[in-house]
């Protein structure tokens, strides 16, 4: 890094300085067309993770400012998100709680929590810790969120009550207040859906038939939540539809969000450790793939440790203006590149913009049916819903498709932490145990070439009394006694052998418990007669095995290319046919 | 596995067909000198877990005829042993039991839960996940539970009460109550223990001067504690050193072993599951070694899944007649295999001999002073102390060198069960950090040579327009992020490049997360107009991509060997340099 280390730190010095006018309208305009599309999400948001619909504007004002401050992405926008708004609330119904202060700070903790594990984690450059989690785990998990988020709304649109965080709870529970339907609060919710249906697949090619460009004719129609909300507002308000049993959003405080402070009650700090670091990742992998994504087409960069930073801050932000846990989400940060955000600054004229909508809109608000957001949310999780990354791993890699299923299965029948938790800890044990048992292929030279292949795969030739073994795997604790069992196996197979050649191409590592291995192998070799090789051994690893005594113990040789064993111990073989074997003239230096 | 099924699982069949008298005389020696041996050790791991005397001798009877149907090991002699004793008193401590046949229950318990667990792991031939354990958190594991017992033992030798279960709380409980210290304990306890070490170290070299074999020699020093057992017996018989507060081993209940039965409380399992797992693991670790050792001294072969039943077995033994968690034992099987034990029969004729001891031997064992116990313990264990690890590892491989140090600082300041767990998974966390930021070489021909080395290390050709990196490492999630940004920051390195090849002899394995990497590279680098070859990709990682839909994507091509790309690439930059670049001509089929 060439960067000076404070603007390292602190992105917002990098831009700021050639901030001009040109600059600020393109941000301007982005952020009035982002603010219209998150008042609505944020409020849906709040609502999914459980707690009031105020909290969801809150948790668009001052993260929005942190991240235009520490963040690197010049267009991610951030805010409550779908799949991290269902973790907060499976987190929070942890704890057991029922009175609505205590549900609120409760969210104010858990934000607060991975605001500082976010920034920790970026402060010691800790970012890969995310790559832990496998393509396939993160898709099967956003497919099982989609639809636990999709099936936890359909109360709302049935105007019943309903609990639960896993399919069958949530499934039992609608059933058992099915009875109680609200007609009028379904027709909304079914309405609703039908049009933000129709919208998000029918409008767009209309308005592009219309002349529209392709990119206003996607942000009209991305406004189409907004349309539903006017709407059915104006529909509750006419009619006085809350009298008559339809759910509304009610009375919100009208202000700028107030100052809070996360409870430091260690009983809670423990129920919720393990859901923030699950929400952290879970936010921050969302978050910096959107960021890359968008950066890639405008050949930027980000850096993946800093946006730790930048969405840690968002976090603790949102904890001390009475908010939940945020992260970059990816419809919006996609209609602020869109709509032509250039520098973080969209994002604090966004959070100006949902500042006012606090100010002015929440009057207006409380006549909002609670089954209008509810189908906005439907409408939004199940574009998430992708199967075809089972069909893909299916095709490809068993252990990916074990690992994405369990993922799957896990989420939607136990829960979102134990599912990814599940799909993180089954990736990691199938990789090893993949590597334990590792493809040990015989090979022979190919005619003509200097090139050695497996014997069963191409026409190679092999020299009798020579077994040369190309073992494609690091050698490690987890397959050390694998290696000296298989080789020892495939020695007791041959005949009249003098050499056994370990070709070590593949061989990245060779840890402690392997050198000891290895030591054990050439002994019990030297027992038989038998001389042990090695060839093509890496850079890396041959240098650590310089400084154990393995080298000196060797009853064979090591070789630069597999080419050169061949040809030293076919000289050496032939000469052994008419004098006795002399190994001690091969020893390696 | 040719041999038929049943006695794939009763290795008894096996050998008991030609079970013939010379057989069963060998046998039956070796069963005296293990029997002599097997009595003072099996009280003293006894006292060490916190358990009455007598468990100790129960726990050494039926086990050892069950390992003897059982086990594949000829030489093997299970029973209770230090480490596992040591485990035994911590994981019963946790339980807080004050009552004497609560303690003895929940031994039981502890060895039938890790009975039905290894047993378990046999059927399903799960032997592998010992594998997890290093070979340096082993010996970091054994030689700080070594100094623990060591330390726990110093109580019983100056004659007064201590507590804990790690190294500052054993120290300060002995602080606290050295005032009240025993000073004929103390004479009796220092004495055996300077004994002890006197014919561990001198008797030996004494009596081989003396003309005796060296087998012979060896099995007399080891009687040594039964010579400090009898006359410090005597001693306190004749002196009655009971009443003048040393504290003897007492009245121990004359009879075979009773017939028991283990708690079935949930709250009990559900504490004891964790330390009984990791018991079982580590018994089974150090079992396994000490046959394998002995197996191969004889030619002999174990079969490790096999001898997980053998131990399942065992302890499922010990479990039902009043015993504790047992293993193999490394001095006493050594100690049997030196004898001359041919077969498994000599642990049944031990096991007589235990049965013998407990009807004829326990009057004479009340006056036996517990001083003298802890000091057998002391000198035995004082031998599995070997911090030589330490220095290896930090030679040889710094991540070893971690793990083995963080083994060994948690087993002595926060316990054994935290220490190898922790050993195990910061192994596995820093061997996956290791291949999350694989070594990535550039490579060139070797002048005269088909063979490819890093540009850095080697004096290599390499070709203008053409960047070949060899990668070091499987291709899956962990470092799937780390490949692309990692060619794509070389690619920007390099002006006028045509071509990237990347070299895959060190590949085993692409998983889904790395090829969807793979094609994302593919197209970024086909927008800079570069060309993407592999080389040397295995059969095995080949015949996958091949059901991806990743080789019609690629823009370049597949070459058996490096060489071959090397040529053709050549080939095509001169033709390039009179005609535009026919990039479509190298796609491969």
């Amino acid at each position: 890094m060439s960067r000076p280390s404070l603007s390292r730190y602190l992105p917002i010095l990098g831009w700021a300085r050639q901030y001009d006018g040109e600059t600020a309208t393109k941000d301007a305009v982005a952020a009035v067309i982002v603010t219209v599309m998150l008042v609505p999400q944020s409020l849906a948001y709040a609502l999914l993770a459980g707690l009031p619909a105020e909290m969801g504007l809150y948790a668009s004002i001052v993260p929005l400012v942190a991240y235009a401050i520490f963040g690197t992405s010049r267009a991610l926008a951030v805010g409550p998100v779908a799949v991290v708004s269902l973790m907060t609330a499976a987190a929070i119904g942890q704890l057991g709680l029922t009175e609505a202060a205590d549900i609120a700070l409760a969210a104010v903790t858990l934000a607060f929590i991975s605001g500082v594990f976010l920034t920790l984690l970026g402060v010691l450059k800790l970012g890969f810790l995310a790559n832990f989690l496998s393509h396939p785990v993160i898709a099967g998990f956003i497919t099982a969120s989609g639809v636990l988020i999709a099936a936890s709304q359909l109360k709302h649109i049935f105007g019943i009550k309903a609990e639960g965080h896993t399919l069958v709870s949530l499934g039992l529970s609608l059933a058992e207040h099915i009875d109680q339907t609200n007609p009028i609060t379904l027709a909304i919710g079914v309405g609703a859906t039908a049009f933000l249906f129709w919208v998000r697949k029918g409008l767009k090619p209309l308005l592009r038939r219309a002349g529209l460009g392709p990119h206003l004719a996607d942000v009209l129609a991305k406004a189409g939540p907004v349309a539903a909300v006017v709407v059915t507002t104006l529909l509750a308000w006419g009619f006085d539809l809350g009298a008559q049993g339809v759910r509304l959003v009610g009375e919100i405080p009208t202000g700028l969000p107030p100052l809070s402070a996360p409870s430091f009650d260690i009983g809670m700090w423990q129920t919720l450790l393990l859901p923030a670091v699950l929400i952290s990742i879970i936010g921050f992998v969302e978050s910096v793939s959107v960021a890359q994504t968008l950066a890639a087409k405008r050949r930027q960069r980000i850096d993946p440790d800093q946006e730790l930073i930048g969405l840690g801050t968002s976090n603790i932000g949102s904890a001390l203006s009475g908010g939940f846990p945020v992260t970059g989400g990816f419809s919006r940060s996609v209609v602020n590149f869109d709509a032509g955000a250039a520098t973080p600054a969209a994002g604090a004229f966004t959070a100006i913009g949902i500042g006012l909508a606090t100010l002015v809109l929440t009057p207006l608000l409380a006549y909002l049916p609670n089954a209008t957001l509810a189908a906005t949310i439907i409408v939004a999780v199940l574009g998430l819903v992708d199967l075809s990354i089972l069909k893909k791993t299916w095709a490809y890699s068993m252990v990916d498709f074990i690992a994405v299923t369990a993922t799957i299965v896990l989420t939607l029948l136990v829960g979102v932490e134990v599912g990814v938790s599940a799909g993180v800890m089954l990736s990691i044990f199938l990789h090893l145990y993949k590597t334990s048992k590792p493809h040990v292929a015989e090979v022979g030279l190919v005619p003509g070439t200097q090139h050695f292949r497996n014997v069963k795969r191409h026409k190679v030739e092999t020299i009798p009394g020579v077994l040369t073994l190309r073992v494609d795997e690091s050698l490690y604790f987890v397959n050390a006694r694998f290696l000296e069992d298989h080789v020892l196996g495939r020695v007791a197979e041959c005949d009249n052998l003098r050499h056994v050649v370990l070709m070590c191409p593949a061989v990245n590592e060779i840890d402690m418990s392997a050198l000891e291995t290895l030591e054990e192998l050439n002994r019990r070799l030297s027992e038989l007669g038998i001389a042990l090789h090695l060839t093509e051994v890496k850079g890396p690893v041959m240098d650590r095995l310089q400084r154990s005594h393995f080298l000196h113990e060797l009853s064979g040789q090591v070789f630069l290319a597999q080419y050169d064993a061949w040809c030293a111990l076919q000289a050496d073989l032939k000469t052994a046919a008419t004098a006795p074997l002399q190994n001690e003239g091969l020893v390696a230096e």
